[in-house]
């Protein structure tokens, strides 16, 4: 098959790439470093009055270190790419690559840190790291364990942000106000179905439902199901409470009680997100959808259901995670503005209204939204300035900067 | 007095450098990245071969990965310059100017670690960020916490050195090679006295008495008396069990049970080594010594001794740690060739054998040494490479080297 030939093509020419450079990234100095006295300034023995300025106030690493633009890609390799749990040393080339994409968007130094678990800890090993950066990526961590993680580290004076979750959902909720604009719905009185419950279905049905924060930075949707490998999350599902997340879901959506599969599910539905895997939609479940149905399939490399299917079937917008269709809703669109805002206001937290914010800003960046634009493309180098902007207003607002000296 | 305002006016140009800048480093990337085919095979889809290579095989990550040309500087922040136990936030510009000399030296990738110890015990944070690094720098670390740590980390399949004890005493027994040939002294005939029972005193006389490794790579010297600020340590001194490393210092040195102070210790002496506080030694210590007293005086900035008095005392060499002397003993003579070397042969460990190779080379490194020049001096880009081969070779005889595929 030509597609096999192709593919492997490209895996042969990554696997080349890796092995002629070994290593994507690497150290560079930025300072000055032709004299004695350049070598004094910025190692011993100068340093050493940065070094009694930052103990006396830990907040002047901001101003005199690489904490300023400085983001860990932290991750235990546990759900990497399709791959499942692969480990720390298997996950190094994904991370190595998001520092790639965090240094190209948004000008952010990103350092890849895979760990082994062995006795350690998890949260405790990130809360230890956190002096030098200004910022803290989670990446490819399997959930439940990175919903427990993230909720652990909110309070450690940086943004942790698991960005499989949270990118996601902030690319998903610009995709989804834009897909309102040009089907003429009312965002606060939409019926959606998420299909997947995981990290991004959680983080999705979270900034959907605005758990959290106040109503006046975010509409509710009228109603929400989403269906996991057993059919629509209910309360009544037995072994719920296995799973606290899964139990967060069925509280906070579902109000009718509803049970069945997906295709019971999207009966009547405005939008269906799908964050799960492929094929698992058809043509006729999107018949049965509400007049002018939303249909982002996102699973990657093949989507639930294929963008043509969707829209023989009556879909008015199709979105899906792949650069060969229109709408690509990707998570670069979102991560780099995010944590170059977080980074800009010296945020000690990334919270729902930046998500927000940086939301509408992504949203409000395509000027005239129409059924085949409705996001921007991931290329276009504007993006990330107007994410940014936004969320590191939100920031201020919100109470989450800094004011450093 | 001239000498504060210099020091003031660089304290204040460092600060000044360090808030232009904000971090004297910054990720880079090394691959093309100009089409969306680089980015293919640099990021996802192309890179999950490599990750599925390496899954098989984490070796291959030396093959593939940053791992190849990249050092954790790891610090805790305990024992920073002479400003004591100031923590992991003002340690950062300290180990970012260290990865500065990783870089302008030794070409190599230096990400500085700083860690807030909170429950994680060090051991284990190290352990589990291995995957990422060919190495571990552990720098900064107060005794005896460092030797426990160095210690228990012997076993994680990279180098992990603590520069402080051994950059020192590798540099330490350079120095020592040349002074003999200077003075005409036999190296295994040496009566040698320690100022200094710390970090790097430990480490100086473990690798002149060749502790835990074969004779053929080493001559002792005949004895070592190693004093700290309650004079000669020997096996009678009450409370030593409280202390393993006194009590192994104890056990190694002084067969002769000497007790009393550094002048009683320098009687006879060969060698003065110290690495321990200003001031400690007189002209009239340094005339009780043995003919043609060989002393190095390391105590930064203040010396034990000043070169003059010492000279003018009748020592046929002087070495300092300053660069305004002649005999600079520096450990960025040793620490990049040293990482270096066992970066290129993917070495397991930096064992005695590779220790004792650097020494050796960096003293050949000076063809004909005479009383003003038993050194390198440490801006020779000359240097890193002979050290860095010498240790290379070492790792392969010694059997610390991988093969990889």
């Amino acid at each position: 098959m030509a597609g096999d030939e192709d593919t492997n093509r490209l895996y042969q020419e990554s696997l080349d790439l890796h092995e002629k450079y070994k290593g994507k990234i690497e150290i560079s100095p930025k300072v000055p470093l032709e004299t004695s006295r350049d070598l004094a300034r910025a190692y011993t023995p100068g340093v050493a009055a940065v070094c009694r300025a930052i103990a006396r106030d830990h907040e002047l690493a901001y101003r005199y270190t690489l904490k300023a633009n400085t983001v860990a890609i932290v991750t235990d390799g546990s759900a990497v790419l399709g791959l499942g749990n692969i480990g720390g040393y298997a996950a190094i080339p994904v991370m190595e690559g998001k520092a790639l994409l965090f240094k190209m968007f948004a000008g952010i130094d990103a350092f890849p840190l895979c760990f082994e678990s062995y006795q350690t800890d998890f949260v405790d090993q990130v809360r230890n790291i956190a002096p030098v950066f200004g910022g803290i990526n989670l990446e490819d961590i399997a959930a439940p364990k990175c919903f427990e993680v993230e909720e652990a580290l909110q309070d450690i004076g940086i943004p942790v942000m698991h960005d499989d979750q949270h990118g996601t959902a902030i690319t998903v909720l610009a995709a989804l106000l834009n897909a309102c604009t040009v089907t003429g719905k009312d965002f606060s009185d939409l019926r959606i179905v998420v299909s997947g419950a995981g990290a991004a279905g959680y983080a999705i049905v979270r900034l959907l439902k605005c758990i959290g924060y106040s109503p006046d930075v975010c509409q509710h949707v009228r109603e929400i199901l989403v269906c996991d490998r057993q059919g629509i999350i209910h309360r009544n599902r037995k072994g719920l409470y296995a799973n606290k997340y899964k139990f967060i879901l069925a509280d906070e959506t579902n109000q009718e009680r509803r049970m069945g599969g997906l295709a019971d599910a999207l009966e009547g539905a405005d939008v269906f997100i799908g964050v799960s895997a492929p094929d698992l939609v058809t043509g006729a479940m999107i018949r049965a959808m509400n007049d002018d149905p939303i249909v982002f399939a996102m699973a990657n490399p093949v989507p639930e259901v294929m963008p043509d299917v969707a829209l023989a079937a009556g879909a008015a917008v199709v979105g899906t995670g792949r650069s060969d269709y229109p709408n690509q809703i990707n998570n670069a669109l979102a991560f780099p503005g995010v944590f170059r805002g977080a980074l800009d206001a010296h945020a000690r937290v990334i919270n729902d209204e930046m998500k927000v914010a940086a939301a509408h800003a992504l949203a409000r960046y395509v000027e005239s939204p129409v059924k085949d634009r409705i996001m921007p493309l991931v290329l276009d180098r504007g993006v990330v300035q107007a994410v940014a902007t936004a969320v590191s207003e939100a920031a201020r607002y919100s109470g989450a900067a800094r004011d450093i000296g």
